[in-house]
């Protein structure tokens, strides 16, 4: 990992130090952010956590959060601990192997797993520029799941943002093991199918799967420049850190 | 069964003898029929057809089709033959059970199944009144499933519509078996959580799941009168019988 980028994430609030080439998070990271119900005082753990865009996103909302980070990759674990240190934050990274967690992390339950697992299989898809360790699977999608429930305590809260086109894959794994499946489309545009899927769900509930209206990234019927034609709602989380968990959270 | 209505659908070009209490089929049976992409000629089974209005609904837009319906209650049954005569449609309608079909039906393959399963699991949910055979699962949602893909042709499409929180159920009982699986989630309202889904699959396909803009079935951001505010769209198909086909159909 050589040249390193200082991106600011929350209109600034967050200084982040990435690679400038290779895997980067961007916006999937801080809406992975906005949808956990973490309260103060809770323990959430993120699985891959890169450079700690997410966690440290999530910090920034939610004060008092005893955060962990687990990642494979040396280089951006190093990365997600000077990330938490320059912002402030208190941040507690483990390297290591999600299929065979460090013994510290099997010892421990959390409140919260927030994760945003890597969107193409190993040598399978993706551009041939982007086949970077961190967007690759060395695990399937399951295995991710999988690690993720058994790390939750008894009713906590799973929160994961993944390919739209992976949904079956994503609830599949959750069948019979985690209740309150909650999935939020996210479209690039208003009348588009869905590019990613925010989903929510509680390690062992029972109440049925719901199925949000989407979450739309941008007002324009196309695309005009990067950046510039943000939604309302989309701004308000990627620039102001809003909370999208009222969108979760059961209206009755 | 003892009162029956005679009920118009596609704006009265298709009359329909319902019984007055009990199921009856309505919007989304309509919509359901709206969703199959049959081509003149081909054979389309119906599991589950109650009165015939699905089949009957998509005999009326695509001309030629070759149309089978197996129903559990004779009366239904009966009803339906009675329906698709008419309406001068040619239906053919077997009385059986899903779960152990006629052997007419067991020899057979079809180009594409439909269905509208129960909504309800026998003795689990649903208001008391409408606790009758037709609404409820005597088989689960899985066996629908099983069977449909069981008489499909390789490559045959099917096509279902349920409740929105058993999209987990459909897609479970898909996965590995359907493929180019395509969810439309069917709101009453714009920005409201989807209360039904429409979902298209192809036996044995492999093309990854998609995930729609969801379809609006009503305009006014409150409910106003019955039937007085459906979106142009709903209108477009419950009134005029237009196909929805387009919206499944992969966009390059």
């Amino acid at each position: 990992m050589t040249e390193l980028r200082d991106d600011g994430f929350l209109n600034g609030r967050l200084r982040v130090l990435q690679p400038a080439r290779g895997y980067r998070s961007g916006a999937d990271a801080v809406m992975l952010a906005a949808a956990c119900a973490a309260r103060p005082g809770q323990s959430v753990l993120e699985l891959g956590c890169g450079a700690g865009v997410a966690s440290l996103c999530l910090a920034a909302r939610v004060p008092g959060l005893v955060l962990t980070g687990l990642e494979l990759q040396d280089s951006y674990a190093n990365l997600a601990r000077q990330n938490a240190a320059r912002n402030g934050l208190s941040m507690t990274v483990l390297t290591g192997d999600l299929s065979s967690p460090p013994a510290d992390l099997r010892a421990a339950s959390f409140d919260h797993v927030i994760s945003n697992p890597p969107y193409f299989m190993a040598g399978t898809q993706g551009p041939a520029a982007d086949r970077t360790i961190a967007r690759q699977e060395r695990l399937p999608l399951h295995g991710w799941i999988d690690a993720a429930l058994r790390r939750l305590k008894p009713a906590g809260g799973l929160t994961l943002i993944q390919r739209a086109d992976r949904l079956d894959q994503l609830i599949a794994a959750l069948l019979g093991r985690a209740g309150a499946i909650t999935v939020l489309p996210i479209a690039a545009r208003a009348g588009r199918e869905a590019g990613r899927v925010l989903v929510t769900a509680r390690k062992g509930a029972r109440a049925p799967l719901r199925l949000l209206a989407p979450f739309i990234m941008h007002d324009a019927p196309c695309h005009t420049r990067d950046g510039e034609d943000f939604s309302a709602a989309a701004r308000a989380v990627l620039r102001d850190g809003a909370d999208l968990t009222r969108l979760f959270a059961k209206v009755s």
